[in-house]
């Protein structure tokens, strides 16, 4: 790096977050070391951002340094865990002086939100790359898993899936001519999604099965189904589906993004239908939409209804849509 | 990835490293969950290896896989923890089934040698990059830092460091005419380093500074006399230099090589003198050498000493050698 890897880490990583009491030593020595509270778990997360697969070329690098710890939050959200470190392995071509003030900006401003302190790292030569391992504190016996959906079950999504999606392609050109308004809004979910962490805490002793929504909602249900050896019936009028999103791709196309757009970092989960209630008024409280689409019964696989009729999802998202 | 990320998790990633009762939940859901023991803190590390960086194109998958995990197990050997778990990141052009066979046996073995489980990660399609996560845990009040050394304390070392670069170099066609026997147990350090996990145990009540040497043990040492707000004065002559290097660089590139090669994954820690015996002793019973190789002064930096004449060396390596 042309500043120097230990110039580049004091200038623009070594108080990144927030300081916590927690961190024995952080960044600086040749590992960090981490008290737990008395009794709680460790809850541990690795995603890896490419260029050019996981951001567009040119995409503001802010973005990308929100994005880097976002897509982690999300994971330890749908474990119901409270986040509090992390480490990040950032590898770049050249250490650009504006690109890198401006990505420890955007992973920093998360990383204050959600009180987390960066107590580690590496940092080195190469493609744009950005592996950022999240680890959280995990209180309590209650933990939420991808397997404990049962028959009976509702099926729920917070928020509104498929607008990361559309914003993504709007950020690349492949959406032409929409309203402003929307696709501001649009671009926003994809490069500055807010992972549900205080869901996720909030729904640890109403969720039977949580997963965050990451690879599209189709997909992800497959997985919570499977792992809970069950099948989802979810029914496409159902699905919450944005008011930006519906005027931008019309509202055929904004289910079909909802089902398998990707990119959401929003979370989906099972609960039994007598606490509806109860789920709902903790998401509101935490200023999040939560929307039942749907029912876990025996069986396998995702069903996905519209209108009575079964239409066909593959784990990999749509085959075909019949809308 | 051509076999699915699912699949190719299955089958080379899932039960990689040894079963640990304190693995709550592993690889196969958003995040692991982990127990750590009571009192006990948590030490964890990130490093990454980029193709062509930090290992040759071409090189053989096992020794990236080895180097994965032993690189980040030589940071936790460094505070004086004991590994426990792993999160690995892989990104990779296209999901070959021999490279990813021969990388996942590289890293199994090394992982099974220290005790270690794979409990997570991400796999990414990009050019050839490895980050992984290592996490240990830290049992009673000692933590081995770089910032303990003490003006008095002599300085030791593991190892034949210097071994390592001269395998690099082998492996790259740029040592020539080397004798078979020798040429072979360079490659080797180079390829398969051992991380000193049991002799950073063994120093935490021992020594007072402790940094793992992986960028040259002068640069290294230049890290730690900082860290400790010192100097360290080391004496040319007293560098452990394996007969294999002498042999194959000579006796002053040798020197050159153990004093700024890189790669070593060796130890270089401080203690007061009346400890040598000791740390000499418990160091032989984890069946690795350690060598006095000068002492701490007040002052800073690094000097470096032969045949009475102060030699240059910057934080980066050799400005000059007058061997």
């Amino acid at each position: 790096m042309a500043i120097g890897e230990f110039e580049l880490i004091d200038r623009y990583f070594r108080a990144l977050g927030i300081a916590r009491p927690d961190v024995a030593l952080g960044v600086g020595d040749d590992a960090a070391v981490l008290e737990l509270p008395a009794g709680a778990r460790l809850v541990a997360a690795v995603d890896t951002l490419v260029e050019d697969m996981h951001f567009p070329r040119g995409c503001d690098p802010r973005s990308v340094g929100h994005r880097a710890l976002a897509v982690n939050l999300s994971d330890l959200a749908a474990m119901g865990a409270r986040p509090a470190w992390c480490l990040l392995a950032l590898t770049l071509p050249h250490a650009d002086p504006s690109l890198l003030a401006a990505f420890a900006d955007g992973l920093g401003a998360l990383a204050r939100r959600h009180g987390v302190a960066l107590v580690g790292g590496d940092t080195t030569r190469g493609p744009f790359t950005v592996t950022l391992t999240a680890l959280g504190v995990l209180e309590g016996a209650e933990v939420l898993r991808r397997s404990g959906a049962r028959p009976g079950d509702l099926v729920f999504v917070s928020g509104t899936p498929g607008d990361a999606a559309c914003g993504l392609a709007i950020c690349q050109g492949r959406v032409a001519a929409v309203p402003p308004d929307d696709a501001r809004a649009l671009r926003e979910r994809f490069l500055y999604p807010s992972p549900r962490v205080e869901l996720g805490l909030a729904l640890r002793d109403l969720a039977t099965a949580c997963i965050d929504v990451s690879d599209g909602l189709a997909g992800d249900l497959h997985k919570l189904a499977e792992a809970s050896a069950c099948a989802v019936e979810i029914d496409v009028e159902d699905l919450p589906v944005s008011d930006a999103l519906a005027a931008v791709v019309g509202l055929v196309r904004a289910r079909e993004l909802a089902l398998a757009g990707g990119d959401d970092y929003e979370l989906a989960f099972t609960a039994p239908a007598d606490r509806a209630d109860a789920l709902r008024d903790r998401a509101q409280s935490e200023g999040v939409a939560v929307r039942a689409i749907g029912r876990v019964t025996a069986g396998s696989g995702v069903v996905v209804r519209h209108a009575g009729t079964v239409i066909q999802v593959s784990p990999a998202g749509f085959d075909h849509f019949a809308g």
